[in-house]
């Protein structure tokens, strides 16, 4: 009997959106895993681990892999083959563990890379989180998509024609990763004449959290940032 | 002071999946609002309540909205016209409502029709939920979407060509609403030579649950289940 490996969803960073589910296998698992992001050398703080932090008890052995904030996906390659065999490791001897993850780690997340590496040989059970697509129509109260209406998710590290093809004329649309790319996002909205309808908002369901007219917002804002274009029908 | 109106997210079925905040939330919320779908004129059991059921505690006021289960928005308008206002002189009392939604409250839940009714007036916190699109790739762990990848919600509900128009080559997509429109999604798939890498999972999280290639899928789906269609990079 090996262990089990958990993937956790633990939702947009306000920890009581965590499920009950999730919290139930952060209080029971031995060990933990956790991205933390690495720029200019220096490692930052674990969003993950932030988020489950009130959800830890007792003594666990936490596992951080420290991935460079780069766009070079040989470099994180290297890195989740060596992180692999350490969780193997401990799935061998019977042990369970869990992947922290922020949002849902499905969509846009890189537990991803783990599951793909170790679901042939381990059983993996994924626990769904509440998305930042979620969280950000919820701080500003927008419905996103309603009835026979399409929504689309795109980072917004595509290219501006790119971004202008994948929006559908009076269609919903979330555009994710915005970091420095959020000046080109205004450019392709303003050009569809689409950005009085598009929404920013910042840090959704924390204590940072900002709401603006995207045509307000700053031109280089947090990746983690979300710009809403929607247009659902509530009547 | 009048009393606060939640959108409550509940997740995909699976009441574990419910966030601590949500369950805060119904322990102590006096009032709980619901939909109850009417079929050939039989009022049948809210989805949304059972997945609350393990968090209801104490005595509360329950006000179910039944609808039928038809296109024709007309009815709908009247019957959201009729509770919002029930709604409101219960917030006026000073009574907290909580209206119970499965998956996630503004993404295609109905949630937005009493939100647009009633947001102008009161406070309306909505709480974010686990969606059935999360938790459809979690069931299957597979990956939606990566890095600088696109994922498309669609409603089957739309025609054919809509549904090919929306649908990018290369690119993820999550079809909802299926029931008889299943047919419809499988043609077009075939057509557009992707039906071998299509995903059919009906009720996600929950005891039922099924998970088939959708070649093999029955042609008179639940409405709940939902076709993945993804190629995520998880190398």
């Amino acid at each position: 009997m090996s262990g089990i490996l958990y993937g956790l969803g633990l939702g947009p960073g306000d920890s009581d959106l965590v499920t009950i589910k999730a919290a139930a296998v952060m209080r029971d698992v031995p060990i933990i895993v956790y991205v933390t992001p690495v720029r200019e050398g220096k490692t930052g703080a674990s969003f993950a681990r932030s988020i489950a932090e009130p959800h830890l008890f007792g003594k666990k052995t936490e596992i951080p892999i420290a991935i460079p904030m780069l766009d070079d996906p040989t470099l994180g390659r290297k890195i989740y083959d060596k992180v692999s065999k350490e969780i193997a490791s401990y799935l061998d001897s019977e042990k369970n563990v869990a992947v922290l993850c922020e949002g849902d780690p499905l969509l846009f997340g890189s537990f991803m890379y783990l599951l793909d590496r170790l679901k042939d040989a381990y059983t993996v059970l994924t626990v769904p989180g509440v998305s930042s697509l979620s969280a950000a129509a919820a701080a500003a109260n927008l419905p996103l998509v309603s009835r026979h209406q399409t929504i689309t998710l795109l980072p917004a590290t595509l290219s501006e024609s790119e971004i202008r093809n994948r929006l559908h004329e009076g269609e919903s649309a979330a555009i994710l990763k915005l970091g420095k790319n959020i000046a080109k996002v205004k450019k392709v909205l303003s050009d569809l004449g689409r950005l009085q309808d598009a929404l920013y908002i910042e840090q959704a369901s924390m204590k940072g959290e900002k709401i603006l007219p995207l045509s307000d917002a700053p031109n280089n804002s947090p990746y983690f940032s979300i710009v809403l274009l929607t247009n659902a029908e509530t009547k």
